[in-house]
């Protein structure tokens, strides 16, 4: 019986590394910097590297290590292989293989950073106890992860659950980073809630706290917190976008819960009050007791993810 | 073992069944009224008699039998508990469980009846070839299923692609039958497609054969191939809301395929024309190059589901 688990998570600039139990403590967490110069071919080298200096340096040996989860950031299909991660430079590739023959053939498994995260989140973080749910991540982007009975919903080609760019909005002048209009994350992500203040802050001549400083979803949320009238104007637009986009997502694959995680994230439950009335007038009457919860493990949600994908 | 399967199909009319080899053959076919009087306290007694009956005639005995399969118009969850079938008089009961001690425990499954058809069409219909599909149907509602890697998603209280209710417009002023406004089922059913066609009659003032006789999705499709311009406004609108709310099934749960069945689908490939422009423009582009095909089984995708469900 394997002991240990190593759950990787793959970013732009550094490489996130877990060693844990196979009950999921975590026993050692570091990083090394992800090296994407020449089409990112050092990256799987050297996370190879980092797990066999990790055993040898806690005398761990290969018997006992269950295997290596791996989360990167681009799509990655049910065989383990990514189809594009333009961040790390690579073009299509088997990550499970890979990896595994670095390894000496060690157990591989990979999948989407944001799926393996919302896999982490089930695990030990704010959807404990749950088999079915939808991780959201609002960061600079929107992401979104889906488990349903335990497991990573990968899609067809590795696109499940990439719910930023479902369409919400019919008139939008603005073209989203995928190129189409009016995807969730113009509206849902830390940068789309800045440009509805903006764009609120611009049309309207209230006063407002917003009108000093810089504007972020960060200072929108403080105010809202302070009771500036505007600053609830723009959180209500923000709430009405993503809880229109969540009711969708409830009526497709009917989760127990929703797990809010990303920077915006931080604002907590407060963001709750804004989510949930359009949320509750739009869904479907059998999906109406989904429930709503913040991530709890940051950004460690990829490693913990990563390591279960091991151990499934 | 076992060289047979049953599957059926309950109905607020009539309940279908059907005997398989477990190939997936269909070797007989028969239809019992569904007695909806006293509760539907009648309904599984009468499946399960009807059952026998056919064992008997066919000199089958039990450990030649796989399981029945059964589908049921109402959500069921993992379990095979029904909460509420409002056709069938049932209030929450355990599908499984109940009709496998009245069948001196032969192994029952049980599924929601547009889940179960989502699986037939996957099995032996025009999803054939592929382990991840959302079968649509578009009929006087709109129902839908979704399987993921061969399973169906069941979801959390059995709501799992309930695709009918996804809220794809703001300013609905009718409500739905499910007490919400603006369900995508209003513009996309055959219901649906008569309403925006009544509306679309009553706005213009251009000719059209639609002005003669009823209207309906089958007048509308067959005034539409007969070129008429009215008609193909119509067609548009209802392409608008169908294809921009399946561009959001594809984004949340990257189906290889979507398709297409119900009443409306006798139409023909015509629809995909009118899906596919607002498909195309408002899908994430990782899901761009979904495929579209018409369901082949008809009435018959339910009984070939119920008993794929068994052997799986």
């Amino acid at each position: 019986m394997a002991d240990y688990v190593f759950g990787v998570d793959i970013g732009g600039t550094t490489v996130k590394l877990g060693l844990f139990d196979v009950k999921g403590n975590v026993l050692d967490k570091w990083e090394i910097p992800t090296r994407t110069e020449n089409g990112g071919a050092d990256i799987l080298p050297d996370i190879a590297d980092s797990v066999r200096d990790k055993m040898r340096e806690k005398s761990i040996g290969k018997e006992a290590v269950a295997g290596v989860g791996v989360g990167a950031p681009g799509p990655v299909d049910g065989n383990g292989i990514i189809h594009k991660a333009v961040n790390l430079g690579w073009g299509e590739m088997n990550l499970r293989e890979e990896l595994s023959r670095l390894l000496d053939g060690m157990r591989v498994e990979g999948g989407n950073d944001a799926n393996v995260a919302a896999l982490g989140e089930m695990w030990k973080g704010g959807g404990q106890g749950y088999r079915n749910l939808v991780a959201v991540t609002l960061g600079t982007g929107v992401g979104g992860g889906i488990i349903i009975n335990g497991k990573i919903l990968t899609g067809a080609t590795g696109s499940g659950g990439e719910i930023g760019h479902i369409h919400v909005e019919d008139h939008e002048s603005e073209a989203c980073g995928c190129g189409n209009y009016g995807c969730l994350e113009e509206y849902a992500s830390a940068t789309g809630i800045t440009r509805l203040a903006n764009r609120r802050l611009r049309e309207s001549d209230k006063d407002s706290v917003l009108r000093q400083g810089e504007v972020s979803a960060k200072t929108v949320f403080d105010a809202v917190k302070a009771g500036d009238a505007l600053a609830v104007e723009i959180a209500e637009r923000f709430g009405e976008y993503l809880g229109k986009g969540l009711a969708v997502i409830a009526g497709v694959v009917n989760p127990e819960i929703f797990v809010i995680g990303g920077g915006v994230s931080k604002a907590g439950e407060v963001l709750f009050e804004y989510i949930r009335p359009a949320f509750d007038r739009t869904v479907f009457h059998g999906c109406r007791d989904t429930k709503f919860a913040l991530a709890t493990l940051g950004n460690d949600a990829g490693i913990y993810g990563a390591a279960k994908m091991v151990l499934d």
